[in-house]
């Protein structure tokens, strides 16, 4: 038996010893029953007198975590009362019960999905292709900072490391119309931490909060989770309907560049709508940039932080979606009265993200790296794209239509009217033929339909997977 | 002149100039009056047709946002009103403009510390030696992570890398008697978004915190952003008083192995005191372990969660002080009461850590380097309290006495009564010899002293500091 106990010279020894096996016993990696070894044995294992671990067994059988056996070994016992493995798990009096309870109901729904294994044709939305991510460029930058950065490396600024806040004000006033400088940008723990940051200082308990419908359910449990109060607004073939916007709201969550989960971008209208409804109401508008880095086809439409002349919008986006989600890298372009409200917010939530990450992509953004990987990533999505569109023209047309899309790597997918089947029947029979899909319903859509993600579905699978679909469809006609 | 322009061949090429020249202008890189390049020069460089560059100057000349200047050359324009380098800062009127100011007016005070310049010999608290950083070992192990976490990375589980949450458990079952397994670690970025979740799930607006007082800011702080209602509790020599815990406290806040600022450690009565106080009202505990892993003398003592058999403390500690601040790596040892609710509010926070340095952290804690690690620092410290204990028998014992810790990397000193100088105009005065100190008082003391530290100064530079405090405060007398 390998008792993994680790002998420092330079400590009291038999006080170390104790404190190991006490440890083993309380955290219940030595379970009870088990035997202990010989003192003699355990004595010259760890080089030590065999008096001290005697004296040690002595002490464990004191405080009643150990018993002679029969004659002879010494043995864990089973913990007294009021201890064991941890504290125990019997519910306790507490005084925030709560709001503790309130928590643990709060909906985490859509990133679980990342904790579950995928199927072996998966349409999961907002997950990219793992091939795709640029491993000997970053491997490159991320020893280059980690060389420079040196020294250990003691408290950052919260808003984040410069060089990297001008790389993504350069980036974004190139590719999305931004219009910022690296003083307005704030890096985050990924987008859900900016949408944190955000609500915290926008929205305290019973304020009105509009959110897209259907929408993006981590911020709607988001936004739960401060006690605000949700407003759903519906979307249609223009993006947000503006005129359905709460006047009282404070704040409002949205996804022009690609609608999640529909797909559809807001027209030019609709964005000049919503800006001047928030210069009449004082509301702040949050663009969440989902995924527009891919876009495949029609005019590159900008941002509506580019259009805002009066600093009402905060424009969220992440690298998420364009490198890897484990990145956890992100970040908020604030309006100028926010900024430092959002930074005290930064502070006392986290104080600041990990250095290192930080300078690895400055170093790989500044060195055009982030351009070029950006570019193998729409080539890539777009045949993917191809075929997504092609085979449901050929192969599911009689139950399904893709909305069109013109950014972003998924569609939505509605049913056809009158079928005998419903987007959650369907994901439940796809699964059991290695199909993952996932239903428009679970993200509060009215229609029935299924968000149709190919970042983890290799091009030639799309078709089998389609096609696996389709006979479970006419299977249920 | 370089315009930073990156024409890429894939896409439209008039279409990339004209939103880069645009970009260019309105985030202000190009100011007002600049004369842009001739249209030939600026197509030769590129390798674009003369014609395209000529269609864009055209376009921008149409969007106001260049002009001909005399007879020859383009010149970028003031920006119309309502446009500038970024949505103007002037005030406008927002629904939310009460909660922003109170956010900007919250007080981040300590952690700023980290951000301005430390004078040539400082005596910063929380701050470790960055040469102690283990540089060669980290680097081993951050490398062999990013090899094996290869393929760019899904969603990781808001709890954690598991095999950092198993090296941490085992780490504080042996280091601080903590009874806990992997399941109840959740790794939180530093110890302050450890704070920050328990607050969330313990502690709503108006809800009643204690806290110690004097003690550490930031928690202060991130209270106050939450709406919590504080009550400071004195602390004397055995640590917290508990005698004066507020009864409708829904959450108390302590440091038992290492008071902050104070550095007395909590005795084993008011331990057992504070614990049937929680169990008599319902409160959480948040023991918060700074800096205890250095140990300096006495029989170490177990962690208050260790004698909890309820489930009633929250153990929070960090790796910013052991290893380093920028590493971004804390955790908390959840009640399991707590545990769910805990984390439902690290998903919606932020969705977890990124993964990277977890990997490279297990790796490094698995392999036995963080043991040696901290041995070394012990050693490192140890040496450096010797010579200010010394140093301040010999030279400030007229003005300033030390407080006793048995931990931690720093100590309190107090003015002796009925000095004609306070912390704070010592701190002033010793500034401009290049000596950093730090007042008591801004950390809520009653006592007039300094804070200690000494992470940031080297041996050699302790009594040459002390020195220079003992002719200010001469001249001073």
């Amino acid at each position: 038996m390998d008792l993994h106990i680790v002998i420092d010279r330079n400590e009291p020894l038999g006080e170390q010893l104790l404190r190991q096996l006490r440890g083993l016993i309380r955290s219940g990696r030595l379970a009870t029953g088990t035997q202990l070894p010989p003192t003699r044995l355990l004595a010259q294992q760890l080089g030590l007198a065999r008096q001290t671990v005697a004296e040690a067994y002595e002490r464990l059988t004191l405080e009643q975590l150990i018993e002679a056996g029969r004659g002879r070994g010494s043995f864990v016992r089973a913990l007294p009362a009021g201890e064991g493995p941890r504290p125990a798990a019997t519910p306790v009096r507490l005084a925030s019960a709560e709001r503790i309870a309130a928590f643990q109901a709060l909906p985490v729904p859509l990133l679980r999905f990342a904790d579950s294994p995928l199927a072996r044709w998966d349409f999961v939305g907002g997950s990219p292709e793992p091939a795709l991510f640029p491993h000997e460029d970053w491997r490159r930058h991320l020893h280059a900072a980690q060389r420079a950065l040196g020294q250990g490396g003691a408290h950052a600024p919260p808003a984040g490391h410069t060089a990297l806040r001008e790389a993504i004000a350069e980036h974004l006033a190139f590719a999305r119309g931004v219009r910022c400088t690296a003083a307005d940008v704030i890096v985050t723990q990924g987008a859900q931490q900016a949408f944190d940051l955000l609500v915290r200082v926008l929205a305290g308990p019973g304020d009105v909060v509009a959110v897209e419908s259907p929408g993006y359910p981590p911020v709607a449990g988001l936004l739960q989770a401060h006690g605000a109060r949700i407003v759903p607004v519906p979307v249609d073939a223009q993006g947000l309907v503006t005129d359905a916007l709460p006047p009282e709201a404070k704040l409002v969550y949205t996804t022009p560049a690609h609608q999640f989960p529909l797909g559809v971008a807001m027209t030019a209208a609709r964005r000049r709508a919503l800006l001047s409804w928030a210069a009449r109401t004082g509301a702040i508008v949050i663009e969440d940039d989902y995924d527009s880095e891919f876009r495949f086809e029609g005019q590159p439409r900008d941002s509506l932080q580019g259009l805002d002349t009066d600093g009402r919008v905060a424009f969220v986006g992440s690298f998420s979606k364009t490198l890897a989600p484990s990145l956890r890298l992100g970040y908020v372009i604030s309006p100028p009265a926010l900024r430092d409200a959002l930074l005290n917010a930064k502070h006392l939530a986290d104080v600041h993200g990990p250095s290192l990450l930080q300078h690895a992509l400055a170093r790989f953004m500044a060195e055009g790296n982030y351009r070029k990987h950006l570019r193998r990533c729409v080539a890539e999505y777009a045949r993917r794209r191809e075929r997504l569109m092609a085979g449901f023209a050929d192969t599911l047309a009689p139950w399904l239509r893709l909305l069109p899309a013109e950014a972003g790597f998924h569609q939505a997918a509605l049913f056809m009217p009158g079928l005998a089947i419903d987007g959650t029947q369907l994901a439940a029979l796809a699964r059991r033929v290695d199909v993952g899909l996932y239903p428009l319903q679970a993200m509060g859509a009215q229609q029935d339909g299924l968000l149709m993600g190919f970042g983890r579905i290799p091009p030639e699978g799309i078709e089998q997977a389609l096609g696996r679909m389709a006979e479970l469809l006419g299977a249920a006609a």
